[in-house]
């Protein structure tokens, strides 16, 4: 039978870097492609003890129906949270618990965009949230990345150009996949333009408390004195990925119509996870435990740093300046074919995303790949360092 | 600020429901309302041994990223035992674990429908489901349902008059809000005409394991020789809805859209729920706790049944045969004003739910209300429905 898949569904095609697991999961191929965070990192005791805890004193919560706005303590704590701490969140925002970020990503293109409408976003950007814009047949348009974010001269041209555009998309804290990070400077331009041209701003942040080095920026979001942007934030990278807990601070009105689309499209998030994750913030030491996980990842990204200087720099291969985030970026030399090089990769036993992955378009010109240094084991990181230099050492 | 919101959501209403779970919050008010399993019907026992167990043994499959796709223990399991239980899935199909049922009507109207394009569902039929339709821009056209399912003529005749018709969205099985059970001698028709006119059939079917009485009748999907059911299932009614655990049964070619969207919509589905349903019904009498089910909703509804007929038969209020599932829906008699008799209820402390909430036009005419037996205590049940009872022997 052939069948009649909608127009904005047909085009779509699973990630790249899906495709790149595959290699990824052939055991003699050490994965540098992936996104997970480090094992070690799991708050493991403080789970298993709050799980026995509530199925204990209050199995019914963890087990029957939730509201879709989310488990109210959580929605509560985090609100009080989040404005105390990156004074993020006013009296005109809502909060909303979401099964993961990558849900408010599908909730605001839902309640924002028609089909043919426009979403601004930096390039490279996560190919996770590109591709929920694509599927509701958004048009992407990409505005070329500096070593401090945003080229701000082709935003404000993007804006000129795309009188359809409903948002604009940014990771301004260790961009994933090129690890930069906005400046305080660019975040106020950014805001400035976004409010003159009446766009929304999308600002997902779920690496921005894992900074190793350099100076706290805040968030856009507190900026935002005319409810222009919407603040994503995350579990993911800092409890637990597998529980899909995520959230939104956005205003009311909008806010409103992302409960709506929720409600259609999962009903509530997992009650289990929200309520874990509100015991771990309240009952145990969240900042020690942020501050634990910073540490585990200034270990291992310094072993990344140092193999990077030993292996690939020398061998013309430069990096971005690194200062937190689960990632490196990595430039090969002008005139390199990146892909060739990094297909070589995985023939060696190395596997690395392409940077065309994560691109608007997959086809234009990219000379760089991403690396991930969390998911590898020490031996594997450095193993895999090491036979990307010696790859570069043989053809560059 | 005024949000320019997407011409799919502005139209948008939270589900009336909703609006009513309001009032059910009251705690003066006896709420036949809802939708939830009795809370004495979640296996706790086995669910906190299990939640110990997996975390003490394997924590890192817990809380680390999972597959797209689920769990792939638990796909394998369901796909066994739907096969050998139930005849459903076949060859050319394949599974997706999903955040639970809900989810399947989001990708499944993503994946087939345009905007524009047309549903067909039984008239009154699941609010939530009729919801997520209209959420893609989808047009809904009703099917008026007889006392063995949908009406066939009427059913043939919106196949000629939508062309632009992708699939037929049916609850098989002790349908909410009706309860009506469609007949084997229907399902096979439905199935006919589906194939005969080219859509695709959404099989919906949370309530088939609860069962009180009457014959067990097959699923659509074991009729699927061509690959045109979609069948859903969930673990919401029979282990717990918080776990937000469901499936999709399908043709590969449509399953792996599928499983493009869900991969945009929240990466994967919570892998505590996953792993906790697996070990349920591999490690534990699965069968037994289904018995158990039946047995403690059996003696629940009888209670219900027994007030029905005592309290508002007489009163001229009539009800659908039972025969399982959730839910019992009663008809007032014509000429009555069903919205003003809702209203007055709630005034006298009992709410239920209106049965034009559940049209695919909310505006006509309708004389029945839903009530839930599951969800109140048996006290709650009689108190309920002795309100009603007086009500109508007062107004009728």
């Amino acid at each position: 039978m052939e069948y009649k898949i909608s127009d904005r569904v047909q085009t779509l095609k699973p990630s790249a870097i899906r495709e790149i697991f595959k290699y990824a999961a052939d055991p003699t191929v050490v994965s540098l492609s992936a996104g997970n965070p480090a094992p070690e990192a799991f708050p493991v005791k403080e789970v298993a003890e709050i799980s026995a805890r509530i199925m204990a004193e209050r199995p019914v919560d963890v087990l029957q129906y939730g509201l879709t706005e989310g488990y109210l303590p959580l929605r509560q704590h985090l609100t009080a949270y989040m404005k105390e701490k990156h004074q993020v969140g006013r009296d005109f925002d809502d909060i909303l618990i979401t099964s993961g970020a990558q849900q408010v990503m599908d909730l605001t293109t839902k309640s924002l965009c028609n089909e043919g409408d426009v979403v601004i976003c930096e390039a490279p950007s996560f190919i996770g949230s590109l591709n929920t814009f694509r599927s509701y047949n958004a048009r992407l348009r990409g505005v070329p990345m500096e070593s401090d974010g945003m080229d701000m001269n082709e935003l404000e041209r993007a804006l000129k150009e795309e009188p359809r555009a409903k948002f604009i998309y940014t990771i301004p804290n260790f961009q994933n996949p090129s690890g930069i990070t906005m400046s305080l400077e660019k975040r106020k331009q950014l805001y400035a333009l976004a409010k003159q041209y009446g766009v929304m701003i999308l600002e997902d942040n779920p690496y921005g408390d894992i900074r190793i080095k350099g100076e706290y920026i805040p968030c856009i979001k507190s900026m935002d004195e005319d409810g222009i942007v919407i603040y994503v934030g995350t579990f993911s990278k800092v409890i637990s990925p597998g529980m899909r807990v995520g959230y939104a601070i956005a205003p009311k009105p909008l806010l409103q119509k992302l409960v709506v689309c929720k409600q259609g499209a999962d009903v509530h998030t997992n009650m289990w996870s929200q309520i874990i994750c509100h015991e771990f913030m309240t009952k145990y030491d969240y900042e020690a435990h942020l501050a634990h996980l910073r540490e585990l990842y200034r270990v291992k990204s310094a072993l990344a740093l140092r193999k990077l200087d030993e292996c690939l720099v020398p061998n013309k291969i430069t990096y971005n300046p690194f200062e937190g985030g689960l990632f490196m970026w990595c430039t090969l030399p002008d005139g390199v074919d990146m892909p060739a090089f990094c297909k070589e990769a995985v023939l060696r036993k190395v596997c690395v995303v392409p940077g065309n992955a994560f691109l608007t378009d997959e086809s234009e010109p990219c000379q760089s790949f991403r690396i991930n240094y969390s998911t590898p084991t020490d031996e594997q990181l450095v193993r895999g360092i090491e036979l990307l230099g010696q790859l570069a050492k043989d053809v560059l």
